[in-house]
């Protein structure tokens, strides 16, 4: 399918990556917050669609993976798109059990922010803001 | 870095992938809509800290790239944070210009959701929602 097709088609003809897989970005649907960006393939999406429930790819155990199947942090699906050349995923979910999405125990994997590191440098560091 | 390291380090230790680029995933600061998914090389990603304006690098162009340097429709970065394993950047952003952040002139370039097809199958459509 041609760019422009791809942008205005109503067919779903996601462009994966040379792996099978593309980027998947979970948003909060009450606060906004960017909560984790992990990787779909084909199987991960058709189970996310079917269950209303988030699944992924993972990358490091080469195994499809329902977020949360250990923690009870199960990502609630409330919405799923796409991007317009279709090589990327939004979901806006509600994060059930204790409410955080982040297997570090913070809610959202985002919890540092890029810094100046001060002392008149170029550099950077992080800060840890959480929330 | 050990990966515990990774997760609670106050360094900036980007895991870049093999062809040196982390996705960055730009949402509006006020909606919480996630508006683009992108790339960024270490230049975009000075760029972006030095001048508070998104910077990605084009895959397809193969050259970095300021949001909106055609369209004026810049993305004014408030908060740049990296999640738990440094591998993916989140933007809070304003969006110049127009407002709109998608080429096509969508306000964010997630603008179909994925939908069932209906008539019965297993199928999915894309329905355009915008917004």
């Amino acid at each position: 399918m041609s760019a422009t097709g791809i942008e205005t088609t109503s067919e779903l003809e996601l462009r994966y990556d040379a792996n099978g897989l593309v980027p998947a970005i979970a948003t909060d649907a009450k606060t906004g917050a960017a909560l984790m960006l992990a990787y779909m393939n084909a199987a991960a999406l058709e189970r996310t669609l079917a269950t209303g429930v988030a699944h992924f790819w993972s990358r490091s155990r080469g195994a499809l993976w329902r977020k949360g199947e250990t923690s009870g942090n199960e990502l609630k699906v409330l919405d799923v798109r796409v991007d317009c050349d279709q090589d990327a995923i939004w979901l806006r979910v509600e994060v059930a059990g204790d409410g955080v999405a982040c297997h570090t125990g913070a809610v959202s994997c985002f919890y540092r922010q890029i810094a100046p590191a001060g002392g008149g440098g170029n550099g950077y560091r992080l800060v840890r803001v959480d929330g």
